[in-house]
């Protein structure tokens, strides 16, 4: 990949945190694709000379492109299209025709804000489309158009793609700065580069790091391949960039981490647990789920139903906090609570089959823990859950897990495992 | 704020969005609170020479301190340590005291792991013992340890932090970190700046922008006050520093802006709407609450439960997809569900008594909606939600959204509006 890009994220909610990026990931996954070389990513506040010296920077490191993301809305400190400007020597000036665009979005926008300022509008309105002379528009999704603004001719240096702030904004405006002529020039002789990614669940990292060791003592030339390891949410993924021609390579590694981690590697192909647990219930023959859970207070049931279509298959579930919800909700039997405490193997059990009954699906789900910071006990710490999936034929899983970390951390891996369990279930069915 | 700083986060899986970054914000904040002034955050994979070209850049905006997160992991592929003894200068030696502090860290870690590779533990332990000669050791909270670099003695030049990636490593080495020498030294003459904020909700963001015009109109000087607006699931949130002479200017500006939208500014403190929600729930009296959500499946309850404590005041929840499960865990009648549709007033007014009543709370939350993307009519499109809070004493307050974007924008969107109408109903029953 000899094409190298950068991308500046501006916005000082985004440089402190009130905001979580996601436009940096998302261009740099889609300048992969194309096979131009993300090299960095800058994210500073909304003062102009740090969103200057950051372009300046990229130029410097020889990026041939530089995409950057948000101050482009109406408001004064809302400064990019302006450094950019600066940056590529060209004059500020009113496109005029899309001005008048902005003014019919913003008329159509503005009906259901009956009192709005108009004169704040209007000084926006003009803001938005004033832009550096020779910039290639690209049209608003909202009210603000993006920009691809090339060097001055004659002169060498980045082409600088300006894209707003919003990911529903500039995820849509991407096909049209990556099919512009500045953005195709800027970036002539990219390669593409494949991507590929094991998921793995219930193996430490050290284990990962010693499988790459064996795999070049057993003679795989894997340092033709850019191999990375990371740990998400309890699960180990292994991604792997490569040039076209070194598809072979790949496989064969892919083939020996499969043999030597068997049971715990559950993705070849990128898809997540979500995805692959959603594809089972679908069937055939389409099986129905419910939920019951406590310390992750309703979690479950929004990640299952996160993936479009879910109604098919997610019966509902419940959050049942209170041990009378439990009992009223679940069918869990007060005198099991009573005896085994409501953080028991016996009750994630009752949990799991009550979900089962109660809201008549094939496949119940029950948790229950101690999320902490408060509640824990000697015997039942914080961090102390059991989940158990139950089928209506009698088929069932428990397990009892003592989790790290905070309350937060805590009820999101028990959201994973739990998901884990599952599909581990049903897969070990269709076998 | 004299004092400059810069932050390096690392990690290819960061740089492309497979792990959001956490690090570099929460690292700015810490900055921001010491009085040190945090320039711009550059995300690189974890290639050795861009993260070199990274520190190089940053030394020469004039950075006294710079920041990395990452790459110190037992595996060959984590190399920040290295290079930031590159950049410094410094020799790499084996610290033989933390080698074996690290080795009685391993023992103990991998004692859940009965068949682990001991010699890859051992690689690994050596790796992370392995450190740029005079470097500060922050202890270990996972196996890396931290370590605070200065330049070598006689050249000017940034004092590098090296910190681990995963954020519960990271925070709790802060404190050491900030408290040693090198990082004092580097940091003289900072000044502490303070921070506050604003939240409306139920306005767009061209209303401030006006507002902020109009401050200035009336002759506040806020030019003097560094103020930034930005939207974030559908509130807006003004956050303003300003050096702490400038407090009283500060407290007028606050004020204007609470007399022009007294409506809908909801928080001067910085407080969320989920902690103000808990705040009114706990009383006195307190208050229990339930939901019953169709199209939010677990959110509306996984945010409730979210806040620490949740437990004295949540009864519990129910998701409830399919009809059968909204007449059988909500009550609501079958035939008013066929009357007029699962997404209707009608139904969120049934389920938001239901959850009331089935879960014996004084509150209850109804949501239903049709988040998408397949699902939509005409006279029901995607995006069309309903949402009420019906309280014991038969109060009740009734919303129809129509909201645009993605499935998970507007099941985000609907958990924040129904927390809202929850606390708004709240608060005025307290006036």
């Amino acid at each position: 990949m000899s094409v190298r890009a950068g991308i500046v994220v501006t916005g000082t909610e985004v440089l402190t945190g009130r905001v979580a990026d996601r436009n940096g990931p998302w261009c740099s996954e889609q300048l992969r694709a194309l096979g131009v070389d993300h090299e960095s990513t800058v994210v500073v506040g909304d003062r102009p000379n740090d969103i200057l010296a950051a372009l300046n920077w990229l130029a410097a490191e020889g990026c041939a492109l530089i995409i950057t993301s948000g101050g482009l809305g109406p408001t004064a400190d809302d400064l990019t299209a302006t450094v950019v400007g600066e940056f590529q020597d060209r004059l500020m000036v009113v496109d005029e025709p899309l001005h008048l665009r902005i003014t019919a979005i913003l008329e159509r926008l503005t009906a259901r804000w009956p009192s709005v300022d108009q004169a704040a509008i209007a000084a926006g309105n003009l803001k938005q489309a004033t832009i550096p002379e020779g910039a290639t528009i690209l049209e608003p999704i909202g009210t603000a158009p993006g920009l691809v603004v090339p060097p001055p001719a004659g002169r060498d240096g980045p082409t600088v793609v300006v894209l707003p702030g919003p990911p529903s904004e500039l995820v849509p405006m991407w096909e049209a700065a990556a099919s512009s002529a500045p953005f195709i020039a800027a970036t002539e002789g990219r390669v593409a580069i494949e991507q590929a990614m094991l998921r793995l669940f219930g193996i430490p990292e050290s284990e990962i790091a010693a499988t790459l060791r064996a795999a070049q003592t057993a003679g795989l030339a894997i340092d033709q391949l850019e191999i990375t390891t990371c740990l998400r949410r309890g699960e180990i993924e292994i991604v792997t960039r490569y040039a076209p021609d070194q598809r072979p390579l790949y496989d064969e590694f892919a083939r020996f981490v499969a043999e030597n981690h068997s049971e715990t590697l559950f993705s070849v192909d990128g898809t997540t647990i979500d995805q692959q647990l959603a594809a089972l219930l679908l069937g055939p023959p389409l099986k129905t789920i419910a939920v019951a859970e406590s310390c992750t207070g309703g979690l479950v049931a929004a990640r299952l139903t996160e993936i479009a279509g879910a109604s098919d298959y997610v019966r509902g579930g419940v959050t049942v906090y209170s041990n009378a919800a439990k009992s009223k909700l679940a069918g869990v039997p007060a005198a099991l609570i009573e005896r085994h405490g409501a953080v028991s193997e016996e009750v994630a059990v009752a949990l799991a089959e009550g979900a089962r009954t109660v809201l008549g699906a094939e496949i119940g789900v029950g948790v229950t823990g101690v999320a902490g910071p408060g509640g824990g006990t000697k015997e039942k710490p914080v961090g102390l859950v059991w989940c158990a999936v139950s089928l209506a034929d009698g088929d069932l899983a428990v397990r009892r897990l003592q989790l790290p970390g905070s309350r937060q951390l805590i009820r999101d891996r028990t959201t994973t495992v739990a998901l884990h369990m599952t599909a581990r279930l049903l897969r070990e069915r269709l076998r």
